[in-house]
């Protein structure tokens, strides 16, 4: 990446973009920025426990953004803690779950979880913990049956994403939930509903999970804020220490401009919930298949139907290479990621798409596209008229190998 | 705090309003914002670890931006890790070195350090760590003899902060330095910057600290990012788990549009660093002596003239209490905090002002005031107008009590 400049020169930009790697970066709307804008520019905002007006505002309106985040969620608003990060989120349920349980040292979670996930139970095997990693269907559904097999009484916690991120397989969590809350009710329920919220329906009320980590940035809020649904009763330890304000679970983390971003979000994404919803599916469903049809020697990767995420594309291309893939659809205009954790340090195919049987080969040559409701049909129309001549050209470079 | 919308329609709005509780809450300019604009609405910046041309962009912006946050610190960009607040930044020196050096189980702190750095260092109790915490002098002023006599073998890392963020301390970092690094130079420095950047010269290639903290919201940046210096050669480990891009220590903390405002508000603070320097001193000056000599039985904390942060006002009005204090001026549109960390949940008498002798009277009846380049002159004759007359107001209702 020494010579990213030199790159971009040669990297002429296309007429045409088409934004589909919602995964690793969203921006915002004109609307959202508007909420956030009094709390940049016209108001020094800041601490909500300091007793003058400035402070006093910023708590009343403390209370009403937590409300509209536990709105769609159908929760009470202080059982909403603040965090910096879905990321974050998934720490504190986990670290600040066996902080405040010592005496159970067992962590269930499953083979496709975020990385923030699967880390952070790793990290808790120095302290003796046991991590159980639960194996997935091919696509990438968590085997119940085996959860059911390692509940014993060391269990501290499961954690159950709800939605993949990366292959957008809806998991069986409310099912998961009944066989763990049957075998010993002191055991924690956790999900990941980063992926879900504002996707698919999410009434905490009624799927009595005990912890749910959620984010601004998944739907297209600014990054930087996230949330943790605690259920009430249920103690955490920060995960770090520093001086306390409102939000006891994250110190420092009072943030109104970030919050009012968020609330602003949340009120876009949820207002219009069902059209949204059929929008992306649509969207989704003409991408997925209109490749699938098009393009030979490809696979879908997840499940299809009514156990996909709305939002979710992912495509292996058989005989292509991932970087080649995201380079040369990035000159179409066309910015997707690949199915390899690529960065400066590290070329590791995904572990959701191993897990799911993928060969590394077959993993490196997918890509991941999302959709949401700033992305439109004709768009999709150009993705479509695109993609088979980058796919061709590719393999005739890489020789076509079988594979 | 339950009626806070009550509270707010009985507390009319001041014709005239001064903010001075920058500690507890920023806002930032309209050049910071456009700073951040294009990374919110124009484009899907995010992830600067991704193969397309977005993902190089984000790069590009990233490493230009790093560069401007250390060039005021005169080191290398590749030495700071940015993290989400100097909370983080004090977490991640202390935990992410002690999880990297675990021969060494002693720590040394003065007891006027943020409780960030203070909390930090007692939640090390459980894994066997043995914290010192070194007193101050009346002025706040670390005890660097005592410093000398607490080294030994066991000592793993010293922290103390450049300057403290309550009385306006500058602490005698370099002597410091100087004693532990003549004791034994494998004993760490960490110092807490963030009330020092842009306040005093920060030469770090000069002052050769281990570890520096630092923050956006402290020089008017956004809140949600911040920095932590690290000296070439020195391995830190993460406080939490996740996805890791090309921020290693710190997972998921990758924000083009925080960083932008950042790297905007250091350009701004900088670029005019002695003028601002002499604004602020002229300014605390004025507000400070002038708050001295017109009433009656007050105490400046902290030190005078050159031993004093440029920004930093911090007065105890004897017979009055705390609340009252940040109250009735904010009635008259002064907003400043008090001695008390006044939460909703706690009253406590600020720790920096009981460790340089304070009574907890005198500390909860304290104000604490910072100025910047943001205050004017008539803002200060605005208070100093004012200020008398709320001080008789207070003492008149508490029936003036002599302390």
């Amino acid at each position: 990446m020494s010579n990213v400049e030199d790159l971009l020169k040669q990297h002429g930009k296309a007429i045409k973009e088409v934004y589909l790697d919602w995964e690793n970066g969203t921006r915002i709307e004109e609307e959202v920025l508007e909420a956030m804008k009094p709390f940049y520019l016209e108001k020094q905002f800041g601490n909500p426990a300091i007793t003058h007006r400035v402070g006093w505002e910023t708590y009343d309106f403390y209370v009403k953004a937590k409300t509209t985040l536990a709105k769609p969620l159908n929760v009470q608003p202080q059982s909403i803690a603040l965090t910096h990060s879905f990321t974050e989120s998934n720490n504190l349920a986990i670290k600040g779950l066996a902080k405040m349980n010592k005496k159970r040292k067992k962590i269930i979670v499953s083979e496709v979880e975020h990385l923030s996930v699967i880390h952070t139970a790793k990290s808790m095997f120095s302290d003796d913990y046991k991590v159980v990693i639960l194996p997935v269907s091919n696509d990438g559904t968590v085997n119940v049956d085996m959860l059911q097999e390692e509940l014993d009484s060391e269990t501290l916690l499961v954690s159950l994403q709800s939605i993949n991120h990366e292959i957008g397989t809806i998991q069986p969590v409310r099912e998961a939930l009944e066989i763990v809350k049957d075998f010993d009710e002191k055991i924690f329920f956790h999900t990941d509903a980063t992926s879900a919220f504002g996707r698919i329906p999410l009434d905490l009320s009624n799927l009595d999970v005990d912890l749910a980590s959620f984010s601004s940035n998944r739907i297209l809020g600014p990054k930087g804020i996230a949330g943790l649904y605690i259920k009430e009763g249920i103690k955490l330890k920060s995960i770090y220490e520093g001086q306390l304000s409102v939000e006891t679970l994250s110190p420092d983390v009072e943030n109104p401009a970030l919050l009012a971003g968020f609330a602003k979000a949340v009120e876009l994404q949820f207002k219009q919930f069902e059209e949204i919803r059929e929008h992306t599916i649509k969207l989704r469903d003409k991408l997925m298949y209109g490749l699938h049809t098009s393009i030979e020697r490809t696979d879908i990767n997840g499940p299809a139907g009514n156990r996909r995420a709305p939002d979710n594309v992912n495509i292996s291309f058989l005989g292509c290479e991932g970087e080649a893939l995201t380079v040369d659809s990035s000159m179409n205009g066309i910015y997707a990621s690949s199915g390899s954790a690529c960065t400066s340090r590290v070329l590791m195919p995904s572990h959701i798409l191993t897990a799911i049987g993928r060969k590394p080969e077959e993993a490196h040559g997918s890509l991941l596209m999302k959709v949401n409701r700033l992305n439109t049909e004709e768009e999709i129309d150009y993705v479509l008229e695109k993609m088979p001549k980058i796919i061709e050209r590719i393999r005739s470079i890489t020789g076509g190998i079988q594979i």
